[in-house]
């Protein structure tokens, strides 16, 4: 059972009056927020979900942070795959607790963290970056969400091919997935599934093709739109403003083209395949 | 590591032009589809994603079922909630490897299989269902997917109270889901998550209400749109028809409203909290 | 055939860089934008659609103003019905040449500057309003567009009744259009056609009951969505944030419930059909 | 005044449990649904919005024929624009009665008749078509609207350049759009507006690349989705299935490269403009 009540150093995600802080309670320090001064030795031992009042007299709560308020909250310099997405891409590639995953690249981390939360505790993922800076950033965001021991993080170029064999499920978020296709390939099992997640219509054609060129099958391409709905008594409406797009998500299944015996295939697993 | 090749009694989702069956391979028996006959023995012992030829000579694959194959192939008799909405149901209710899930209703069990995809191998999810038809239904698709082992299945009135205490998030899937607020919010840990998932704007309108009215923070209701995309070489474009509606789905955060010690919070936890 | 020519007090619609802005070209006068000073004299008697040239070196173009640009740039004080709406409701409320046109209120005129564009150069629009304010702003709008001949100011409470009779549409969008029904009803022709606004689904549910209710068929309720699409060599994407809703049509058509001969419709259409 | 009593020879529009016809009333002929056979007999004289009631007892309504029904109910072979993107393109393109269109193809006409409904009376579109079939069937559906006076219809290859010059506004609807653009631009008045409809993205990203490198100013592309709402008392949702695509609308402004005086635009147009 996870502990009910926040210790120093837990991450807690402030909220008050409709906006939220993801901070780390540490003894003796403060917060301050346009609400007031919070002071961490007000919440440490209480109960997540307790509220805390500011130097003002406002009052917040201090929640438990949910790895979407990681992802969101995550130190960045790119464009983060949005919660939306991330949902599609576990269901579609059938991502869980004790999966392996392969993903290029790191970027800041965001999608490393979910994809970690999802495999944990016995699966692991896998992550190549070609940037340093990028690579220390994932780190850090991962790190702080407590999932460092189930990510392994690569400074390595993906297209050189990935070290990995037999793998769940290969994740692509760089600008050239495509180059990546024959050596996601190799790297899954059979039957693993591949995501590719690109801005670009023309990215997501190219993708596409390629992947059914490819040795994939059950090819397919999605968006996904999120609408929030304001449910107020007499008055229901959609929000005027929404996030019209962030990306396409590409999934495919590799198929194999010949009929193995059983040992051949586990002889392969272990070499080439 | 998961093993590769197709044993007697393994689900195999058959892929044959675009068109697919969950099927399990069984010594001895057949398939027959319009491609034509298919033989399992031509199957067992290959590894997953080989392919397999009808009598017809048609090409199909033997690929490993995922969790939305089971979810989406599922034995039901009423509406099932979508893989669009089950994406963005586990990332917000933070449901994963670990988790304890309270479900009600259970209804054909499609969700249920999904959220004891989430919470194994440790968590566990205990739905309620008032219909014993409806309860036996769940228990065989979640069997089918082989996740009994995480999950309770109870022929009981959750309007009449949870018996369980200190849970992650409860899943609430039923024509009156206000009803169910103040139970969840004594069977929810402090910080827990509330989802609702509702067909109507009239439904999500009360329910968010209610949550409010209960203890409940961040209270926020989402709809998620999902369109296919065709993405072919010079022809890309979305597909004429999409599904333009499922449900609302309405997720909480519980919280308290008076300052407790973390000492009274377990001696509640234990008790009545 | 349209003059193509800027003429001393015509309205230009001035492009620059992306951005617009619909002034009154007048003799000696200058126009201050962040591109620099533009002189309407470099504009007089220039085709529409002429580049111009800004004492910054600045290039612009003098467009002709649509009747969009009319609306969209209009004084107001109120939400306006957008284009994606009013498009829809010209189609479905078959207001073309001709028409004679019942609203209510006239808000700020973006709609009844529509409307009349529609009408032109024949039909009219009977337009109500309660605020003295409104009606005022609405007649600047409307008078902008150089529209005032085919559209009737009434400050006037439609709830009273529309002293108009005979008329082929009614566009409501007032707060409470359920109110209006009934007056509606006595005010269209037979067969002619309601249509509602609304930001909220109460309303909308509202509004499509009473109408049921009311000796109106064919009524339906539907909501367009715009996306914006960044159409760019190798790299097109819809745009990322995007208008997720501003209102609710709802549109019905007037019945008979008995079958009239002719001349006592006719009759019944002179006194208070 | 329209006249308001259905004379033998109009179109009606017979609406019964949901179903529309679009026929002809025509003395002693009868027409036969489902519902059973209605007597035109009946209808004649009558108002339209009158119950009429078939031999079975059932009711229907004879109502007045809208543009847009005779556009959705016209005799077609091709994918026809839906009325969402009609309304739009008017909008944009600022088309309404008294301007002067281009139309490419006509296809089957369903675009020709809502076009001509817009500009009459005194307006006029010229649609140009290189099959001599789809001319016929679109002559017939501008015909059954009673609009033939303001269309002119030729049997002409538009890319080999349009007669006509000083045109409001150019509607283009074939497979290769960019190829006319150029003519387009010669036919159109300064300031005037460029509409395209394409199926797919790589033709919305071509056709826009096209028009910003001709001469043309203000490009944008859209989408228009449209959804149906059941507003229901206490369970008002959104229909389950929707029309995901129908097509991307690509808009542009002509403009005038260098500044011409208004004589010397007058000449030119007059001449080669």
């Amino acid at each position: 059972m996870k502990k009910n009540n926040v210790s120093p150093g837990d991450y807690v995600l402030l909220l008050g009056k409709g906006k939220t802080w993801l901070v780390r309670a540490m003894e003796g320090y403060d917060f301050h927020t346009h609400l007031g001064k919070v002071r961490f030795s007000d919440i440490l031992g209480k109960p997540f979900g307790s509220p805390i009042y500011s130097e003002k007299g406002e009052k917040l709560f201090a929640l438990r942070p949910t790895i979407e308020d990681f992802v969101m909250k995550c130190e960045r310099q790119t464009q983060i795959v949005y919660p939306k997405d991330l949902g599609m891409i576990s269901l579609e590639a059938d991502i869980r607790s004790g999966s392996s995953v392969l993903e290029a690249g790191s970027g800041s981390g965001a999608m490393t963290t979910y994809l970690a939360s999802l495999v944990a505790p016995k699966g692991h993922v896998y992550t190549y970056e070609l940037r340093e800076e990028f690579k220390r950033m994932a780190e850090r965001n991962v790190m702080k969400a407590g999932l460092e021991g189930v990510v392994t993080f690569k400074l390595q170029d993906a297209s050189k091919g990935f070290e990995e064999k037999n793998i769940d499920a290969c994740v692509i978020d760089v600008g050239d997935p495509w180059v990546l296709v024959p050596q996601c390939w190799k790297a899954l099992r059979p039957s693993g599934r591949f995501v590719g997640v690109t801005p670009t219509m023309n990215q997501a054609e190219r993708l596409s093709e390629v992947l059914r060129a490819s040795g994939f099958s059950r090819v397919k391409c999605i968006e996904i739109m999120l609408r929030n709905i304001e449910a107020r008594e007499g008055k229901t409406r959609p929000s005027m403003m929404m996030v019209g797009h962030t990306a396409y998500l590409i999934f495919a299944t590799k198929v194999l083209e010949t009929s193995q015996s059983a040992s051949s295939d586990l002889a392969e697993a272990g070499e080439d395949l």
